[in-house]
């Protein structure tokens, strides 16, 4: 039986290590910010990073979770979207027309997956990276929500600098269609705005290419 | 007694209006990318922004809130620190020796939050311009945490860089000790930690300069 002394002492210690790898975790999401998207910024001059973009996306989920077609647990949502990309620290952002690099995306993340949530203690770890699955596995009202912003934010900027990265890639629609399948899938009330707002102008201006 | 018709028509123009509103909040929000300050990045190379800097305190904020002196509501604490720099799109950063600037600042600030937040559905706008004032009054569990937050967290990227932002600023720790204020007010564990792990070193080997 431990003194009253000892006791404090190994709580103390335990909750010093718990608190190393919260710490050196939050460390290493700060690599988070160094990972660069194919989305200009607003002022079109430079691309969004992933932290940047996940920030856009909390803050999204809060403003816009009433249109969600099921009810969502905002907290749950929001932390989703926070960490959805935090695997393309060891994983890198695998651009969506890349082929050879989408083979070996799914394994290369789940690698990643694992050593990152590893640092942390077992119960946060475990619960975190349950979120990310979840994410990913798009079956729940949080993760088709999720994917939701996930789709329109880069829609809104893209519009917002007049399609600049849909004419760097001569987008055509069925390429923009392919990528926005799960969008209505989380909201039909975003997804509508989307098309009607802030895509079908630069459908019918040209920008987004129609398909022969 | 309008129609069903006319009734559906109403509500679909009330609902395009309000969503108008938040969509062209968010795309405001994306000003906040543009924001510098004045804390390095883990990697040294370049100085982080506010949006970059809330995304990081948001998901500290989940990792940690269970170190808070006080129960916190943990959504709540999120929306304060994903949103607590906004109001620098129009008031700008204020630097923390800037005396001529921190004369006008909350003058300015009120401003910004009052524009800002203006643009959102009034009830949006007035929920998340709460939450704001409640941040800049730190009297609450949550904004008292919040606070512990968004200074624990240039110190972790100023002690990650071997005190890179300490040395260009050269600080005194009497200025260190002034900031850091409100650090164990929101988390006496968290301030424990941050003095002994991520001061201390840097105050035995002369980075942070003690006051003669």
């Amino acid at each position: 039986m431990n003194t009253e002394k000892e006791q404090k002492e190994i709580e103390e210690k335990w909750q010093t290590e718990r608190l190393e790898k919260q710490i050196n975790f939050i460390r290493e999401m700060d690599k988070e910010k160094f990972i660069g998207r194919q989305t200009y910024l607003s002022d079109g001059k430079r691309k969004e990073n992933d932290a940047e973009h996940a920030w856009h996306l909390a803050l999204m989920t809060l403003l816009l979770s009433e249109y969600a077609n099921e009810k969502i647990d905002t907290l749950k949502t929001m932390t989703m979207v926070l960490f959805h990309d935090v695997v393309e620290i060891d994983a890198g952002d695998t651009y969506a027309y890349d082929e050879e690099g989408k083979k070996t995306q799914a394994q290369r993340e789940q690698k990643a997956a694992e050593r990152l949530y590893g640092l942390l203690p077992e119960d946060q770890g475990a619960k975190l990276k349950a979120i990310w699955e979840e994410f990913e596995a798009k079956n729940t009202p949080e993760s088709r929500f999720a994917h939701t912003m996930d789709n329109l934010q880069p829609v809104i900027l893209n519009a917002a600098t007049d399609g600049k990265a849909w004419k760097e890639h001569q987008v055509r629609l069925s390429q923009f269609m392919g990528r926005q399948e799960d969008t209505p899938k989380g909201s039909e009330t975003l997804w509508r705005y989307e098309w009607e707002k802030l895509v079908k102008p630069f459908l019918e201006n040209g920008t987004i290419r129609g398909d022969e």
